[in-house]
């Protein structure tokens, strides 16, 4: 078996000492006589695993003791219209328009509020992210929402976009890649599939302004409730059970190595491909500089026909997963917390012979 | 490793060949060099095992080809709020409350619309299910709902409990447990995690006026919307891609055996439990005896003083997961198709040795 060098963005690659480790549980679940996915939700066994998860994350990503953690389903995608429906609640607030995912959530948003978009790069192909105090804001706002990484387009926030006042946030594809204000942000959300381990399990961050605001809200069916999650600790119905019990895995491999380690080797590999997409005009790196992703590094290459050869040549050189999006083209990297160095250098040789060989 | 005999209601025991097959695929999914988890919902190695996923559901339910299938997430309770939002839409329709499930799914019917309850076993803690007839029908009622089986008071429905008009179906905890008659249902849905798989996988089975009728919905969230979802083939957002490989295993294994096979040996299971419940006073089955489930079997004992006995002493005879439902009490045994005959006979052995000593 090889496992290639894999860049997918999403679904992504995982720690294969995580990947044994689940292996090794789905006979048995810590020698309780019962498989990891058959073990029942409200077992001893599992609701160790989930407080588990929470302290991790909690100790991870720096959250105060007065927020709340939930684990749902239906990704980043039911969040745009929980929050919606729970926070936004008839207001308007400000959604910073960077890319494919904020724009679908400015949509959600339109079904219980009005989404007001002060900014959006959507006509320069989403390259640049605003900079601070450089919109208009609404002072009025319920909140401001902004994605803190944009897959497709290759853009990362180097931190909050405001000062001040409420902040709703969509950290999909950077969660737990870096140190950041938890205590900054009222609702901070995350598909778990990018840094933190398989596809359906969501985390969602509530501070106690959202939880007080969510409390209001009417009509919201059950399971679009925070309200009644919160209630129910992540477990008003059956939760992806297996996917809590990577993801409680993937934040132990993170603290073991401790967060700020983490970020500085994610730093150290994006910069790498950077260097090369620098290097020479073969290379058309798609994000403006200021707004560069140390997750999604994006770019074209000058003589367009080579984009899916280069492609093609990845894939026999056991490069997956480095197709740009369609809607950008070109190329690009997808390198979370657990794409090993040895799968960027295989990259960052692979992008130069392909210049030798091609420029 | 010792694999205790699993009674649970949900998650509950998978077939081990199902459990090994998984593991194989962890590291490189069909020697794609990336790992089951890891790989990109749009690749073509996902594509095939989502549409293997559906083919085998509709040979094993006898889906008829104009209906369409889904794979969500969010379980039962969040198709409660689906079903009413897009084919309610503020309209009555008759819930046959039969239980737990069943008002859950009648209190988010309110959100949408009107749920008219013609009949009720609330008063008899759900030990009988309605006579077909035996309740008035409203003749402008949008659907009839009904829950096939019950988990926490076990009872199970033969058929469908009116010979015409629109049916809307919780299957959760008997899909694929018997032959059905699909072509009669216009929304059939199921968490995954009794019969079919791990938690967080949710089927959907849609009739055409059911997609009809969805397709007039307003104000519906995309993540809500079942015409989103049928438009995009189950992948409008990033799915749990680990729980439908493990549910295609699971058809698969299905499928080899044959359905009658498999319903078959479920209902000769149950008959071994309920013979021993049936055959002194010392057992009190708590269905209706035209009621009962053959997935899940319900009771309490004569003395209730020797219902946490048993409870413990099963454990210590390594079978797990027979405490009754807090609503009910007692003790239940939950069989679905994965339940091997072993566990069931060294419950049926547990339990006449029990009689013996404590009767």
């Amino acid at each position: 078996m090889t496992r290639k060098h894999n860049f997918s963005a999403g679904p992504a690659v995982l720690p294969v000492s995580v990947i044994e480790e689940l292996k090794a549980q789905l006979n048995d679940l810590h020698g309780s006589g019962i498989g990891l996915m058959e073990i029942s939700h409200r077992s001893q066994t599992f609701d160790d695993i989930v407080r588990s998860a929470m302290a991790r994350l909690r100790r991870v990503l720096g959250v105060p003791d007065d927020h709340q953690v939930l684990f749902l389903q239906g990704g980043a995608s039911l969040q745009f219209a929980m929050i919606a429906q729970n926070i936004l609640q008839g207001g308007s607030a400000d959604y910073l328009d960077t890319g494919a995912w904020t724009a679908k959530s400015i949509k959600q948003a339109g079904h219980f509020g009005t989404a007001r978009v002060p900014f959006s790069g959507k006509s320069d192909t989403y390259r640049q992210l605003p900079a601070s105090g450089s919109w208009e804001r609404d002072p009025s706002a319920v909140y401001t929402y902004y994605c803190t990484n944009n897959t497709i387009f290759g853009t990362q926030f180097a931190g909050a976009p405001v000062p001040d006042g409420r902040l709703v946030c969509d950290m999909s594809s950077d969660i737990a890649s870096r140190s950041i204000d938890a205590a900054a942000h009222d609702v901070i959300f995350a598909g778990a599939q990018k840094n933190l381990g398989p596809s359906g399990v969501t985390v969602v961050i509530l501070s106690p302004w959202a939880m007080a605001r969510a409390a209001t809200a009417t009509q919201v069916p059950d399971m679009l409730s925070y309200g009644v999650h919160l209630g129910k600790g992540s477990l008003f119905n059956t939760p992806n059970t297996l996917g809590i019990f990577v993801l409680e895995r993937v934040l132990a491999w993170i603290e073991d190595q401790g967060m700020d380690t983490v970020a500085a080797r994610n730093r150290a590999k994006a910069q790498k491909i950077y260097d090369v997409l620098d290097s020479s005009d073969f290379w058309q790196p798609h994000a403006a500089r200021d707004s560069r992703s140390d997750m999604n590094i994006t770019w074209r290459l000058a003589d367009s026909d080579l984009e899916p050869v280069m492609v093609q040549e990845g894939l026999a050189a056991d490069i997956s997963g480095i197709k740009g999006h369609r809607s950008v083209g070109g190329l690009r990297a997808s390198t979370y917390n657990a794409c090993p160095d040895a799968s960027v250098d295989a990259l960052v040789g692979f992008m130069g012979e392909f210049e030798r060989t091609r420029g």
